[in-house]
């Protein structure tokens, strides 16, 4: 097994690499990267759909849609009006690579871009090992699965800046408990922002809008690293 | 990545002969065994609380819950009334594999046991890969996450031998489709027994509980491999 770790600490010092180039290219074109990550099935590709509508026409995004075998993430997002969609399909791979990142980065002009929304594979481990180049993590967690899942999954919440509880129109249908979710979610992060969302009924969408609109301008605003 | 893949390969194989071990052993004692997979949140715990409650005093059975940090799934089923629940903690590790299940079977007496239900970790790419020796492998979907699951995540649901549809009282809250949920998973695996059920309502319960009996008792009968 020695070997296997040895090995594995190579990939991830490559991946490392990458992400650190991606990081440096946005940032010297002060674009905000944010990874969206969740288990399959919390709702991610419907709170991009969603945002892509509301935002859509004010802030220049470009969406990259990580899944296993299909395009139909990146299928809805284009329907959904999104401009500049880029399906990766990993082909099996449990997470996505800054190198998957770095190939679709490499065939678009980011001149006006200010938004690069990355939606990985749906999955609570793996994504949370590699580093995309991203500003932020947003983990996404809907009130149908169980409110201790920061606690069975702390990598992931410990790594992610902001926490986004979908679903809430669906509160009362399992014994999910909003305050409990948090409280667990900041033992492992105290520093998490939270929005509570329903992409279905609309509710506490505009708070995540005008956290994301703002995390655009103050990225816009930062002085780029030389 | 030519050394890696080598590497892996050696790490399944390994992996490959432990499950074979543990299928003989268990064959032998003509014990099934059940690797329980699905997303995180789907209602892997529930189901096994519910049949916990309904068959525990009927089967004797042993249950393995895999979580990645927590022992919580292990603690629901001890309360549920499983007399003998044995946690795995992967530390960070996305799936169960042969060596872990093998070390605690290795310290249970399976005298009477009739039933293996192993927990896998709340994921639907890795776990795909790994044998656990289990005579099949049972994928739980829930009616919150998308119906295009089994195209997104084909190799879990080919692999699988039983899909259960959870969360049936949830539908209609989104545009889950569970005619198609049922077509999607058929192009890819044909030979699915397929339920539907409702933890909380108790809905379509009744249904696996005899398809389970059935699955048992067709395994003691089986004249065990020498």
């Amino acid at each position: 097994m020695t070997e296997k770790i040895k090995v594995e600490k190579k990939v991830l010092t490559k991946n490392d690499r990458l992400a650190a180039a991606i990081r440096d290219r946005l940032g010297k074109r002060r674009i905000l990267a944010l990874n969206l990550v969740s288990s399959p099935g919390s709702g991610k590709t419907s709170l991009l759909e969603k945002t892509l509508g509301k935002m859509g026409s004010k802030l220049n995004m470009v969406l990259i849609a990580g899944d296993v075998q299909t395009e139909n993430d990146a299928a809805r997002l284009e329907k959904a009006g999104g401009k500049i969609v880029r399906p990766i399909i990993t082909g099996g791979a449990c997470h996505l690579d800054a190198n998957m990142v770095t190939r679709v980065l490499e065939q678009l002009d980011l001149g006006e871009t200010e938004l690069v929304f990355i939606e990985n594979v749906g999955n609570l481990v793996c994504p949370s090992g590699y580093d995309l180049g991203e500003d932020m993590k947003v983990v996404l967690i809907s009130t149908t699965e169980g409110d201790d899942k920061p606690l069975k999954y702390p990598a992931m919440f410990r790594r992610s800046s902001v926490m986004i509880i979908n679903k809430i129109d669906l509160l009362g249908y399992s014994n999910f408990d909003v305050d409990r979710v948090k409280e667990n979610a900041r033992k492992i992060n105290p520093d998490l922002e939270i929005f509570e969302t329903s992409c279905r009924t609309g509710d506490g969408l505009d708070e995540w809008y005008a956290w994301l609109t703002g995390a655009v301008r103050r990225k816009r605003e930062k002085t780029p690293a030389v």
